[in-house]
């Protein structure tokens, strides 16, 4: 299959640029039975939705979900579930500054090259408005994952910029534009990011995020470790440049005696792993981390060529998020809840009969 | 598809345990018309093979490959490409002691569970012995990528416990048994991986890989981006636990003014990206680095629970990798191969009309 | 990936119900460059359109679809291309009779116990109304092999009931509602079709396929062959209980010296394979025939068995297809395309650089 | 995946030309448990072995097979099952008259076209021999089948040439060269075979399938209907030109107050459909009929043209079979157990939890 789909037995398939009409997906494979109404979808999209706070893009789009199929009497039927985004704030302003040069950062260059011409509004299909669609189908997976099987899956901002974020208190996470756990930071943050917007510039973060609840046995031996996928599956979210499960690129210094975690009659004595054994669920949170480059809008002006191969100036004036990783939380959990259910799907079919 | 196959149209799909008969593979979707004999392959498989060094396990292992199809008077046809590698030092040892308790940081756990029944003898399946088909067929990739496309793709040792190490000459690399890159270091690596030893201990690392040559355009807006599914790839190989592109997790701390490759005339002006924008390859070369958990298998005395979930003692006495990063290199290599090639043949499926 | 996509490279995915609000689908992996519009896909869809003539189902639909992505200034841009049909006659009537019974001949009773529940209103997901999208994403991929290579599908009317047509002339197959290529029968068609309808019965058909243009090489050497997968295509259409190549059945009573197709320097001297040789394609006609049961929806009374297992009498009084043979050649000739498109780009994937 | 590999979760991945070293394959996604020995796959590999009678190919290969991987103590682990069966007989003749022409209704014509090159050493992998790993591979699936869900697939010989068989009594079929089930006519086929073989022609053959035991509910709604996919297994079997289910191409015959199987508080009246109803397995039997084409390699001298274009006439001179049909049934019934293990994982996986 092509490249817009994503999960082998649980599947989404997107579609949709930043400044169509339309963005929409195609879900399939869906247990029936599971009860499911556009409010359920709708709440993750308006936790990514733009225009939450000041500090991210005040594009007006109200990115409300319509189920077109594969729902009856507000359950899954077991087939094709279509949902339907409209674009409406796409403003119809002066492309012609970027339709002729590529902005460095994007992928304006590589589009082109591949492609032979490019959609160069708002990105096209290159635009992170292309994740409302991933959030839509994650929010489906995750109601499955919460519902049958007790999976919880919760991310927060773990950097930004200089700001080394802790865990505090996982239940305000929502409530503050920042994806941040920590009360006692919101300030600064806050801070630090009005003093960014006066700059004109962005700024890197990082997501944690923790499965909960994840049972035995998700995975595969070789190729599709369950790590594997879940990096694949995040990895593919626009800006993100590392990934990395438990004590991720800390191992490098560990020795086998500090990084192996012992295993006991009542658990795990630690996770250093980050809930995996050989590419198998083991019972612990799935611990995973993702870097986020600053975005490459910003208002510092910049060299770069024409697509013509000349010398060229490029000074991005439109409405963009100063920080991706801002809007990333809903966007990486909802990847982290598509693989866990293609992944627990998958493992059901073989293993249903293990005793 | 199941899990032991990777990639859409260059696939390879592997099998074979620690200590079963063989090992083996079929690599299908290979353009036909390359000059390819065992020797070819046995090159790579060489540079993984245990033995090398007396830092690496001393099973004896001569790892033969023989080409059982898709090869004809010395060109490969266009038809699935057999291989086969036979066990030869499967040691016929005592199996007691790990056939009834799960070794921490190992997949016997998770085996176990998934499954209901492990192949214990040597981690079966779940062992680094499966990479071997993995550098086979990648050699098959790499041989392609070089002669059509002149594209070259190292390896090396980037860190290894407290060691930072440079890439001064990639010239070096293959001689030596740590796959460095820094000649001022190796007195340094030898005497730590003899300390190493005597302490019974193992240590983490990380590699990092370069490919060069990349043409513009290798990857797909979405799901399927290049560093998505490389990350794949690179992901499931045993212990990793960590990947990056590019500056990485620095970018967490960066500004976009700082961050973003500018574009000249000439070309980029550098390449924090590591060779990628949207998900395309843009013709700088591909920047990636994994990082590699210290073995499990060590001889320091850890806490663990039998198959009946009592507590028990565990210490490996086999045969080991002190550090399984030394012998990564190639199968990092193996397995950025293979997925560039699949990404070429994707491109050219899609875009070969293309101006 | 799930049962709603087809395809590997040139992939569509699609979904939809009779009675939900919309239609749509997916079209991924379509090369760019390739001028499009609505309009291109409308005239497919029209000629497929419920209400074309007395003779088919006279629900009303326009069937008016909409491109929501892919498309950029009238040409392909390479990315997912989304399509929208919105459902606009679905008769708001009493789905009581058939919502606790299963009708014969339909999905209803398979669905059922498959999903543990099923949305009854005019078959839901597996009503015929799904193929509107096959048409939809065909149309795209039969205006690329055309346009590109020169590759022209036809189909036509070959049996129905009793009558057995020959494709006299293949230029009025659009031109009258049975895409009869034979003008002396299509009175007896005709005056066939009124008693039909009159008598509350339906009737089988046979749609003749031919692919011209077709290049030598697409298809693969095992489980791929050509003809499987169009076999597969063609299979998954709503009805089809048989397909054939060639000679098809005739085949059991033939001799080989009967059957090969002789090679001249001029080429074939005939085409009783049907235009693949060893599952690749000859460069000769793909010549392929599918058998169309007869509407299992008739206003015949019949048994069936309600949701309790109980007798119960089942007369269907909806409006009906009494030959969904009628419609069915732009499907099929859809899926054709779709199929040999999608081996095409695989084609080329493998073997553009071959000699 | 590359078209080596069948199957979406129980997949098998095959290799091996005619005059190879060996043929071997991977069969993945196993669920775990299954007792399995090579003789459980032996005995299906002896029915389909060459040199079994007279009237098949005198090439004498033992096919004898062994299991690399994925079983142990005699169970299968659920990790990946290597097979491989070694070529004994691949007699070193002279290929210098088909190395330069093509025999019509073979390969040679569309390999050389589609790859630029070929292995004409009796087919290379274009020569029924590569359904040896469908074999063994089937073997495997039909053991889970049968102890498992209680599922049977029988094959026997439906039709030769002129010869119409019943089906009066299936225990015989593997205790006659034919896999007829009809004992009076074993010597009319008997007389039949030897005189084709004099005349030195072939002739085409039809088989017809039988599962019994198939659970409600295997298939999907759309493109993966379970008529589509043991289509598409069938169709790729080396000769196949047609196939149908249940009532077949008759149907375009019937009205659908004949054709259609009316329901019962005991079951089903008739079999019309061949067991599927909107491409979900009804619990009834699955009926499915395929034709194969008369052998190609014949000793009537034939017209065809060489490499350079040039006419030339050929003679088919090795050893063959006269009747490709003959040994078709074990390679049809792997087939169709393949699929129907395949679609059982499948349906397992999203509708485990159905009541």
């Amino acid at each position: 299959m092509a490249g817009d789909t994503y999960g082998r037995l649980f599947t989404v398939t997107t579609f949709g640029e930043s400044h169509g009409p339309a963005l929409g997906c195609v879900v399939d494979g869906c247990p029936p039975g599971l009860a499911l109404s556009e409010e359920d979808i709708q709440k993750d999209l308006d936790r990514r939705r733009p225009g939450r706070s000041r500090h991210v893009t005040q594009r007006k789009e109200p990115d409300r979900v319509r189920i077109l199929s594969g729902v009856f009497e507000g359950v899954t039927t077991g087939t094709a579930i279509g949902l339907l985004v409209e674009n409406v704030d796409q403003r119809s302003r002066d492309y012609d500054k970027i339709k002729d040069r590529f902005r460095p950062g994007h992928a304006d260059f590589t589009y082109q090259k591949k492609y032979g011409l490019r959609d160069y509004r708002g990105g096209g299909r290159s635009s992170a408005r292309e994740t409302v669609m991933r959030v839509a189908a994650g929010a489906i997976a995750r109601k499955y994952l919460h519902e049958r099987l007790g999976i919880t899956i919760r991310g927060y901002l773990g950097e930004l910029g200089p700001f080394e974020l802790e865990p505090v208190d996982l239940d305000i996470v929502d409530d503050n534009p920042f994806f941040c756990a920590d009360p006692s930071r919101l300030d600064d943050l806050e801070q630090f990011m009005i003093d960014l917007r006066r700059a004109g510039d962005s700024i890197g973060a990082r997501i944690n995020l923790i499965a909960s609840g994840v049972p035995v046995g998700l995975g595969e031996p070789v190729f599709d470790k369950l790590e594997a996928d879940i990096a694949h599956g995040l990895m593919s979210i626009n800006a993100v440049k590392g990934v990395e499960f438990g004590d991720g690129f800390k191992v490098v210094r560990q020795r086998g005696s500090e990084h192996r975690d012992e295993i006991t009659p009542t658990g795990f004595a630690k996770n250093s792993s980050g809930g995996t054994l050989g590419g198998i669920s083991s019972g612990q949170d799935i611990l995973v981390s993702i870097a986020l480059k600053p975005t490459s809008s910003i208002q510092v002006p910049g060299s770069t060529v024409d697509v013509h191969g000349n010398a060229a100036e490029i000074v991005t004036t439109g409405r963009h998020d100063p920080c991706v990783g801002l809007r990333a939380t809903p966007i990486a959990e909802a990847m982290l809840a598509l693989t866990l259910l293609d992944h627990y799907l998958r493992h059901r079919a073989q293993n249903a009969d293990v005793k």
